[in-house]
């Protein structure tokens, strides 16, 4: 319908998680430290974020099956769910997100804490978590009211292809 | 650094916001309909969806000002910060984030409260909130501390190119 929009990643997420498999499954469920890499040039777009205790990063799921699938059997459950009632990475668009704690930041570079990506994922943004914007307090969660710790889950060979990331 | 990033809209995301001027400046903060017309073929995607109440809708800033800025001075303060420690849609990478509420689904459509878009916003994304992934308890605003309500201000005329879309 649309023609398509091109974005340039400004930096790459840097992390433990050479391979995906066994990766924990969101970011809020681990202290996992990490970095988030920018090109020095964006030194000046990370002033003032030290000051949130968290942001969300905006990423591209560059590694596993680059098909999308309409319907996915997440981690988390075991009936087939609309892709865009999970997080999984095989959707048309992959564009991944997670909030994460933000530790230092120092030039273009932020130390945090929950990146729960595979090493080198190309980074799109980052934006300031705040709350009343971001975390509405009524929230039910579908599917995962049966999940008794998500964040507890680590990921396993699904959405792979050969090495690949997975996500819930 | 690296290549860009090809991503195709699923579709369109259709609010009362013609003029972004004067727009509410971030989902949580109002109760205002909209609907989220993904394209018919994905409309298996969005199964399992309404039992969420409150989705991730990730999109793109199609309106305003196209040049990246670095430093901003948002709608919510008199000073300047860092773009990555705002939502100003002036980013080098220009994505917006709102989290609304799930009204209902319907084919490929989800009727949604709290879409703080112009209208006709491409939309690159859904996903479902889960506090557990997307909501820490503990955090912190920075900048935004020392705002009463942020979710009753509205946009001005800031960001906007002749009559373009604003955000926080």
């Amino acid at each position: 319908m649309d023609e398509s929009i091109e974005y340039t990643p400004i930096g790459r997420i840097r992390t433990p998680f050479d391979d995906p498999a066994g990766m924990p499954i969101q970011a809020a469920a681990t202290a996992t430290g990490g970095t988030v890499e920018l090109e020095e040039r964006f030194a000046p777009g990370v002033a003032d974020l030290e000051e949130f205790s968290h942001a969300i990063l905006v990423y591209h799921f560059h590694r596993g099956d680059p098909e999308p699938s309409l319907s996915v059997t997440p981690f988390l459950d075991e009936a087939d769910r609309g892709v865009f009632a999970t997080r999984a990475p095989v959707r048309p668009n992959r564009i991944g997100l997670s909030v994460v704690r933000v530790v230092a930041v120092e030039g273009a570079t932020i130390t945090v804490e929950g990146a729960d990506v595979v090493d080198g994922t190309p980074l799109l943004d980052v934006k300031p978590f705040v709350p009343t914007f971001d975390a509405p307090e009524d929230a039910d969660v579908g599917w995962l009211e049966g999940v008794d710790d998500p964040g507890a889950v680590t990921a396993d060979e699904r959405f792979t292809d050969a090495d690949e990331v997975n996500r819930e």
